[in-house]
């Protein structure tokens, strides 16, 4: 905590003071854009980027993080107080503060219980997924507002100054940023010069629009700004907050994903190590933070913190600077703040979503694992047709049913010795000689709860293949852990054996597997023993038969691995 | 399907009358309890306990399940109509039958996508947890009905019926089956003798209640029962569909859980094979049928498919038998079903669910794994505290989470040359030589979402500690697979150290990992090699520095052992 600041050295300000300026200028009209996605008035976008950054400085665990209002979270704040207030009254004002600061204990506690683990429960596919149909969802709501109208009534001034502000924004994008890279702007300048790209069309626009009067025909603005900063704004029906428990818990899973996300890309590029029980801590103190200053649920934002990076930010230093231009911003006149119009914020919020709308995931998850492309799809899906709080429980079961149903099917293989050594092999892959009085299973997973029964399932076929078997060895070098069920389902496999007269034996149990099942009652009611090897167990079992010689004397398909 | 109807031989016929005519006796007071766990008037037990068995015997997989009304289902049941309904009423009747239809169709479609490996979804301590919880709140609310009134209005000929009868049936299960067997009765005998005691109870309880007419003091009796088999009863408003969709989810999970564990139990007996699908068509066509005549959400239950086995059952006859004999008892005269006093049912109801709470696991638990043990506990406690459906759901989030709790903790070792040698084993365990430009890892896990990022940061901070390791090498004995999640991050790991100037080597990749890892640009953006074999990485690999001595020579913890 703000160990930072103890290591701060004066080289360092230099490259945090532009960072905090032109993370400032992306900040004004992302924050109101944001802000509109979340149903809020735009200067609430702004309040919620003081003090959740400086609060996140304090406690956070990411030197270059830009903590404020995200796309995401604004939907998702928007979903979630549809269904208990009109957008822009003051109720609904006063429950998104409220939502942040539930979000925002959530956080916290579970920071204070360590439970950063938490983060593990979504896999990247579904993350992507679940981005991707945020997104659409995202740019179809602003269709309106770029067009003054729905399709049918279109506003042809408003339309005009959407699409052409949606015009400019790609431009800069698509071809300026290139266009400066060519003329010998460094990549990093041009491509943050693009990114103030925003500002300066919102600006243009408003100028635009302020000049030739567009407000008169019809082109709506942002609207009043109260002037000053922002005050406590809290309290309702206990009805509320309980309604709000719900979409409290999801925010705050959400707003750690996408935070810890932002910040691994960054620690990545730092070499920086991450907390992620600190990250818990600085957004759940940001969250509370943004609530008591009338501000919204925010978490940090990967674009943006891109930005403060490549702007040369070393520190929260950088987060500060920004928060304390932006509350002077607040302090000075906000007039013009009033007369934004919207179809321009509209078109940066399409514009910002459609860089969220990243393919190469789907395409590398296509071609490397169809399940998890699956999963990607249906999560995007999920979110267009269900909503995105359905869409984050959808994640979660899409990650954890992914999962479950690989453990589902563990690999088992049957092994052999290679005649004359201490080498047991696969038979299917390796010619090894057998024994028909012993069956060798090698389980090639870790047992717990989601593969157990299917590795019972697959021994009692085994077993049923090989019915002169007495004895069966099932080889644990690839088990590092067993669980509770699992130790079940070894006490109730033993008693089944013994009942049919098969001996089980367990050969090569790593040390701390060992030492855990001696805890247990297996090794006492083991119908069989405990070999140090398999070799030991094939030497220790008094052979009833004859040795079989390989099945297939085939070269096998990787000789010399341990397969 | 009806394979065994093929294979039914004629020395089958004696056992499965006999435990068709001992299930029949155990159902009808057993269905009559558990249809008011549910709210319901007791015969809806009895017409659920009919064509339910027939349809499984139909389409299920285990030979000697008995399917019918089920303790906590019917707690489920209760707590879904709750809030729509009065119980009693007409309108909760319907629901009820509808909830069954919704729960069994949800059940079927699961089974016909073949995703019976949903059952693994909770893990064993969970469910015991489920289960404790589930019979205490069973238990507890059945109070009232045992004494006549709640604890400070005790109505005393109820409480002396009740408790009498409880007294009988704990007498029954606690001594008399010692006894019996003492005097020579078989064991099984002995049991099966005790598991009609119910049937005997209630039978005495209700002429015990014609004879002094307890009725007339305020004893509660279950009341008309229609004569005659049930019909259809279905269809009211879409808003009742709608509330019904969540609990039928859950309700079809739990009821496919608690019949897998049921039937594998029975499976383990007789040495049988489970279809998990088949069991999911068959609990679907059973709930779908139960609706169909007038009954409500049904599952195998593991008491009474004991109990059915140890009668002798064979096939799925018995459970036709019992079905038979369930009608014809409906078609006699049924009068006196209406006599029953309920005290004596609640007395039932406390015995049969005192016999779920087996607190075995939660001992093997404790002493094995303490984690498990506290999930267990804590869904035990989530059911008593927020009630059967959020602690269906408590248990999925308790099960996942311990899981990806583990995950989140992967085992890595840093690996060295035993001198001479091929053998390269954990420099913790043995006494190993190693190389300080090259630092050798080997992962004790498979990689995906859950611990990929727990890896990295084990990976960065072991070459934090090891800053003149010019390479990273992986030793991949371990992993049998990679998920797309991972493939990223290992990918990312790549890049950032190739800005570090440190090589990423692989070794020993298993075939199929090594057969996915070819569809993916890893191979080919790889700063560094993929080797056979650890030791072909360190004969491969230029030395920059001399070769180290073992740190220590103490012998190692479990010499000879592959760790």
């Amino acid at each position: 905590m703000l160990e930072w600041l103890r290591r701060y050295r004066r080289a360092m300000l230099a490259g945090d003071i532009s960072a905090g300026l032109v993370v400032a200028m992306m900040m004004i009209p992302q924050g109101m854009a944001y802000a509109l996605v979340a149903g809020l008035p735009p200067v609430v976008g702004i309040y919620a980027s003081i003090l959740p950054p400086l609060l996140y400085a304090l406690f956070g665990s990411s030197m270059t993080q830009s903590v404020g209002p995200m796309a995401i979270i604004s939907l998702m704040t928007a979903a979630a107080l549809a269904p208990l207030a009109a957008p822009g009254s003051g109720l609904y004002l006063v429950l998104a503060g409220q939502l942040a600061l539930m979000s925002g204990a959530v956080l916290l506690v579970c920071g204070l219980l360590r439970i950063g683990f938490l983060a593990n429960f979504f896999s990247r596919p579904v993350m992507s997924g679940f981005t991707i149909g945020s997104a659409i969802l995202i740019a179809l709501g602003q269709v309106k507002a770029l067009l003054g109208g729905d399709l049918e009534h279109v506003h042809m001034p408003s339309a005009v100054l959407g699409v052409g502000a949606l015009a400019l924004l790609l431009f800069a994008r698509n071809t300026l940023a290139p266009l400066l890279r060519r003329i010998g702007l460094r990549a990093t300048a041009a491509d943050i010069g693009v990114r103030l790209a925003p500002m300066f069309v919102v600006l243009g626009a408003t100028v635009l629009s302020v000049a030739i009067d567009l407000q008169a025909q019809g082109v709506a603005t942002t609207g009043a700004v109260p002037a000053g900063l922002p005050g406590l704004n809290l309290a309702t029906s206990s009805a509320h907050w309980r309604a709000l428990v719900q979409p409290a818990l999801l925010i705050g899973f959400m707003t750690f994903l996408i935070s810890m996300s932002a910040a691994q890309a960054l620690a990545l590029k730092r070499q920086e190590k991450l907390n992620s029980n600190f990250e818990l801590l600085g957004l759940g103190a940001a969250n509370i933070g943004s609530a008591l200053s009338g501000g919204f649920a925010v978490t940090g934002s990967i674009s943006r913190s891109a930005v403060n990076f490549a702007a040369g930010a070393n520190t929260p230093l950088a987060s500060v600077i920004t928060a304390v231009l932006l509350a002077l911003a607040l302090v000075a006149p906000t007039g013009w703040l009033a007369l934004l119009p919207l179809p321009a914020l509209a078109a940066t919020i399409i514009v910002a979503v459609l860089g969220m709308l990243e393919l190469s995931t789907l395409k590398t998850a296509w071609r490397y694992d169809r399940g998890d492309a699956l999963a990607l799809l249906a999560t995007a899906a999920g979110v267009l047709a269900m909503g995105v709080e359905a869409g984050v429980i959808i994640g979660v079961v899409l990650s954890m049913g992914t999962l479950i149903w690989r453990a589902s099917r563990p690999h088992i293989a049957v092994l052999g010795r290679i005649a004359g050594t201490e080498h047991f092999r696969n038979i299917d892959r390796y010619p090894a000689e057998t024994r028909p009085d012993i069956l060798m299973l090698r389980i090639d997973a870790n047992l717990f709860f989601g593969n157990v029964e299917a590795v019972k399932q697959r021994v009692e076929e085994g077993l049923r293949s090989h019915p002169e078997a007495r004895h069966l060895v099932l080889v644990m070098t690839a088990v590092s852990s067993i669980d509770t069920s699992a130790l079940f389902a070894l006490a109730e496999l033993n008693q089944s054996l013994r009942q049919h007269g098969i001996g089980l034996h367990l050969a090569e149990v790593k040390g701390p597997v060992m030492d855990r099942l001696k805890t247990s009652d297996l090794p006492a009611a083991l119908n069989g023993k405990i070999f140090l090897s398999a070799a030991m167990a094939w030497d220790g079992i008094p052979c009833e038969g004859e040795i079989r010689e390989p099945v297939h004397d085939a070269v096998a398909p990787s000789a010399g691995r341990s397969l």
